[in-house]
């Protein structure tokens, strides 16, 4: 059976302008690898109600998953729990349960429970919590969009409550041959191993090293003796790699 | 006149199996605003010969400029250029121009011009070439579709030789006013004085630093005195932040 598929969808116009260096795409994408969730698609856009609708629905339909970062905290442009309610065509209120673990959480500091914070207990109907045990304001699971807070910390701390929910596949495994050649030096080579292995994937990543060309050659599969196999075939071609 | 629209399409199956850590969106992101171009989305996707096509059409269709990082490298797994020539609905051929180029580059290195090698001269039709200073083997544009190198230095003097070349807008100012605040403890203030400047847009980015909360406000526009007065606002709020 093949795995679930997903995308990825960062909200945040401090990535578009460069601002930020998004690093939650990267953390998320390792992650899905090992649970053997394939990662289709990245797509970051700005925080746009209609932008952020038509990117839901059209990722949501595609692919078994959709995650998101950013836009749930309490200020004015956290718009996220709205679109993606509005895109899954379900409504969204203050939910008892997600009011209650803020209500908590801010007795226990003696902060007020002002109107800004209560935003983040809105939640869409029939949606599940995924917990936050860095700062409580959870996320949530609507149908099969993911929704959860871009602050790099508390979006790794969700993602590891939620991941083992989801049903996995086989993991993808890869295994990495380096030769100081350039690209351009072994493609013949590796052009003709990737056609005598059909369910591999063969990719080659050029580098410069101290002024030398050097190339990372790289085999994935899901199978380990024919990545192996893949592997064995990459050193036979170029014995001096490493 | 509103600025030119940009999309950012990064082509590679390692940055989706999270084994590399994309970089070149950032780095255009940020040139990108310098020279008054707006990106309003940046998508990766993997070497998949349909799927450029359609995210080439569709990034293309919608926005002014599609830059895109990745796969025109000599191996098997280098489509990009056959993808965006039957994006775009024009052949693609080796170029005596650029076959010209690769081959003094290859003959001053007395190195053998291969195959493999020859590829980088497969030009779409009517497409102008983008200058590489490090490796020689050029990018192109074709029509309003730009296509670049995925290696880092190789991606960044791609964009430093064609940014000139395209017509920009204003540039985007921004101004950042950091507090020592929770992001729901400035919010509501914070949605007032958005509320008070309509042509500039006001963005909160929480953070955790020595086990405080604080939270990165940001003003940006294109008017410096607006900018100016939208800062000197969020200074009159929370006059403790700098």
């Amino acid at each position: 059976m093949p795995n679930p598929t997903a995308a990825i969808l960062i909200i945040g116009d401090e990535i578009l302008s460069g601002r930020t260096r998004e690093g939650n795409a990267h953390f998320l994408a390792s992650k899905l690898v090992e649970h053997g969730i394939d990662c289709r698609e990245i797509r970051v856009i700005p925080d746009d109600h209609a932008g952020i609708i038509e990117a839901v629905r059209a990722l949501s339909k595609r692919f078994d998953h959709v995650f998101t970062s950013g836009g749930i905290g309490p200020t004015h442009d956290d718009i996220t729990a709205d679109a993606v309610a509005e895109a899954m065509g379900v409504g969204l209120d203050v939910r008892d349960d997600a009011r209650a673990l803020l209500a908590k959480h801010y007795a226990a500091r003696d902060t007020e429970f002002t109107a800004a914070r209560l935003r983040m207990a809105r939640i869409p109907d029939g949606a599940t919590l995924i917990d936050n045990p860095v700062s409580v304001a959870p996320g949530f699971s609507c149908d099969n969009v993911h929704v959860m807070a871009g602050v790099p910390n508390i979006f790794q701390a969700m993602v590891t409550g939620l991941l083992p929910r989801l049903t996995g596949g086989a993991p993808v495994i890869s295994r990495n041959w380096q030769v100081m050649e350039a690209e351009s030096t072994v493609a013949d080579e590796l052009r003709a191993i990737a056609g005598q292995f059909g369910d591999l994937s063969f990719g080659s990543y050029p580098f410069v090293q101290e002024g030398r060309y050097g190339t990372n050659l790289v085999v994935r599969g899901q199978e380990p003796a024919q990545v192996e196999a893949g592997l064995g075939a990459l050193k036979s071609a170029f014995p001096e790699g490493q």
